[in-house]
């Protein structure tokens, strides 16, 4: 399969495009500011610059976007806009443009993390995004067109994001176990699923 | 205790305000242009000045906010927009500004939606948005101050929506019988749940 990976150069990413190239697929990479091309999720035309560079695609996987993580009562409004259009409308409008160009059967996964069923102090706008993303994937993949599958993967703590926050990396997941969630949203049957990445450990 | 109900000139609001005055509590209520206060909970001046308006008050019950119902194709970014703004943060803005409104021990009660969970072809963004809610109100009650609780209610399908949109009724759940999920959030002793209203038939 092509697949196309978005975010492919974090730790998540980089982990799922070594995991599918090992499986075999022709990996294209697309980030902000590194992989094969360059995509700025915030953007729908961005977007669509994208798909069309990258062509027909058996596949996407992204692994992008970001949020913010602050005490409630310092959220801001534009923290709330931040973490609504970057990892929440970013990662939809990818499945939104995404639907025509991927090939018949295909897939499109996102990334959501656990944070959406098991929040932590800090953690609202994260919560909200990463629940929002599951719930809008369960509905999309009801309308997905010619078969494609749509599903979301929820990573936990990653072992090496710990260990570069300067915290214990034994509470995390390493990333190479992280990625056998997205192949196996990629190569399995899942569809409107959330995949809680804990059960690839 | 004195309740501010916003949206309680709604189907659901309206059975709720009606259920809390029947149980001997003050009810205020509020919405866009009927109520005992104005508010476009689009605007979070607007609920700012509500809050000032209401003064202390022991408990919130949102019922306000809708979103688009479309097929996925014919969602366009204002559409999602809309959604984003008007049931999800607008009610997320409810939660922000009312912390510090709602007396020790009080709560904030939301309206999300049987589609969080179950989705139907057209729900994609709503789906997304009750999600949203009911992921950052399990997030927000951890950070909630001076035992304030924040939970949401989920109804499903309300008896009297349906016939009104020329359905048939019966598959729908009397709004007297959803009335009964938020009088529960208000008075027991939840916190950062979703309330599955059918459990209250």
């Amino acid at each position: 399969m092509k697949v196309l990976v978005i975010g492919g150069s974090g730790t998540i990413g980089a982990a799922v495009a070594d995991a599918l190239r090992g499986g075999g697929h022709e990996v294209v990479t697309a980030g902000r500011g590194s992989g094969d091309l360059r995509v700025d999720i915030t953007s729908p035309d961005s977007i669509r610059q994208l798909y069309g560079q990258a062509g027909r695609v058996d596949a996407v996987v992204s692994c992008a976007g970001g949020g913010a993580w602050k005490p409630l009562d310092q959220l801001s409004d534009g923290d709330f806009e931040h973490s609504l259009h970057y990892k929440l409308m970013g990662q939809v409008n990818l499945v939104r443009s995404g639907l025509e160009q991927v090939a018949d059967g295909g897939s499109i996964t996102l990334t959501s993390g656990v944070l959406s069923q098991e929040p932590m102090p800090g953690s609202s706008a994260i919560s909200l995004v990463n629940a929002g993303l599951e719930g809008f994937a369960r509905a999309a993949a009801l309308e997905a067109p010619r078969g494609v599958r749509v599903n979301v993967v929820s990573p936990p703590w990653v072992a090496e994001t710990l260990q570069a926050m300067g915290m214990d990396p034994s509470g995390g997941m390493p990333a190479v176990q992280v990625a056998r969630a997205y192949v196996d949203a990629v190569q399995g049957a899942h569809n409107g699923q959330t995949l809680d990445a804990r059960k690839y450990a």
